[in-house]
């Protein structure tokens, strides 16, 4: 029996309001290979409705060069502080909202699942899940924000298959 | 002398996930001239990209269709359950980053000052609100989350002529 490699291309997020990191990878089902990654920065001393706008924008630049199939998103932390929760919040409505608008479908993971999913452990460090991203794709220094947003495209990729294969 | 009138229309958003208020009104400086209202309302069964994209696409129909030229939105209720924040954060996200993208400047509101500004009172309850701005107005019957985004824009039409007056 032939088996078919399908190649999907997978877009990962972790969303924040003054960092939000994104990396993307390709995987035919066997392998993965990087692709790219980055951050979308905004400065505290902007309006909330300019901060909010970028990070749309921004992502709809990178969906548009890229072109993802799907996108893994990194849920948010909830924080204790309500404030930091609504802050939160609205940064992951624009990203959410960005990647709806552009018809893309997108699957959430807790941070304890994409550590799992790399490390071994839903504990590990931000260090060393991005040590491991940076093994298992074979590219250059990663900054934390872009490691966790690889992180998460690989997680998507490794749960995709068991769903698949589920089918 | 002679004060020139310039009409500035106004666009209030009361955002919620599932319930997002929004009403125009025209103001020349001594006027309230009622244009219209109306809610966005999305269903908990649908998935939350799907949600917030729709949120993002009526509001974004209702600015072409009226050309509001300034926003004012009611600052969310930081709720004490960070999780029910973090929702409304993303609700809050998704119109803010509709604003922001169409290029349009927001004033925020906090729901005291709103209901001070319309009945008098910071803690009045939301159906002397929905009865003051049905006044103020003369307009006919408006839901309750339309008529705190009714609220919202008259809100802004004062504020905005202090402000105007202070300069």
């Amino acid at each position: 029996m032939v088996r078919e490699l399908i190649l999907s291309r997978i877009l990962g997020i972790d969303p924040g309001l003054h960092i939000t990191g994104w990396g993307i990878v390709d995987y035919d089902g066997f392998h993965l290979g990087y692709i790219a990654h980055g951050v979308i920065v905004t400065s505290t001393a902007d309006e909330i409705s300019l901060r909010l706008s970028y990070i749309f924008k921004q992502l709809s630049d990178i969906i548009e060069k890229y072109s993802p199939l799907e996108v893994g998103v990194e849920n948010v932390f909830v924080n204790k502080n309500p404030e930091s929760s609504l802050k939160l919040g609205m940064a992951r409505g624009a990203v959410i909202c960005c990647v709806g608008v552009l018809g893309l479908k997108i699957a959430e993971y807790t941070p304890n699942k994409i550590k799992k999913s790399i490390v071994g452990s839903g504990h590990a460090t931000k260090d060393q899940v991005s040590i491991m991203v940076q093994k298992l794709l074979n590219c250059g220094s990663v900054k934390l924000d872009a490691a966790d947003a690889l992180a998460t495209a690989i997680c998507h990729a490794h749960h995709r298959t068991f769903y698949e294969a589920k089918r």
